[in-house]
């Protein structure tokens, strides 16, 4: 995300990867999603899955955490003021390992605020076969590194 | 969320509420979305905030606890594909208490598979001042009660 004069339109940045084991899959799912099919490996077997798969909102979050740790300038973010079109489209399972890319799609200078901008982000995230297993578009706001002087 | 046949479109559903603490704020963000003005409390003062406040993903991963505990039936759920149109609207701080209104606004038997309907879900949620903090849309999937015998 950087600062808004950094962020390059159409080029998809690799932001890094994660390998998910089923103790934090338990873990995260116990407290914010526990459903049989997060949180108990033996009742997951009889589940639609066919076995323990994380918690859609794990990945996601997981997602932010590689977004933070590679793509955001801490001078530069002002926080996200939502996102669009989640899709789970393959179960991330215990031992999986995820690895996710941005792509600006559009950036755009706020008409209210010359010092600040927005950007819309694809964020693409795949499994250790190359499988889109989660897509989303976010938008981020961030400062301009030289705004106009009024 | 429950079986497909009791699902009611346009019936707005209160599925409960939950209070953040500033410690858990800070402890999911360490582990998730560790920005200054999500982990650190002085640095948020300085912010675009004016103090700390919640990750989304925080806010959205307590929501699916709020629905897993009130509005979806274990033997009745296959999950979600995902969701849409999430806003964060405004920040969730230290010792504000959300809570979440849940409104069936489709449903939809699937064609390939007469035993399984999906429903898109409105999921609205408000603090203790009655402002709307959070909304999207999500998808579950859901086990007919009484599938059509072939």
């Amino acid at each position: 995300m950087q600062y808004f004069e950094d962020v390059v339109i159409g080029q998809p940045r690799d932001i890094g990867s994660h390998t998910f084991t089923e103790a934090a899959i338990i873990r995260f799912a116990e407290q914010f999603d526990p459903q049989p099919f997060h949180i108990d490996p033996e009742a997951a077997k009889d589940s639609n899955f066919g076995g323990l798969i994380a918690s859609g909102w794990h990945t996601a979050a997981t997602v932010m955490r590689l977004i933070v740790d590679s793509a955001i300038e801490v001078e530069a973010s002002l926080g996200s003021p939502g996102f669009d079109n989640l899709l789970w489209k393959q179960p991330v399972r215990p031992g999986d390992t995820i690895r996710a890319r941005l792509t600006c799609v559009e950036k755009t200078p706020s008409k209210s605020r010359p010092d600040i901008g927005s950007g819309r982000f694809l964020i693409e995230v795949f499994n250790q076969r190359d499988e889109l297993i989660m897509s989303m578009t976010s938008i981020g706001l961030m400062r301009l590194r030289h705004p106009p002087q009024g």
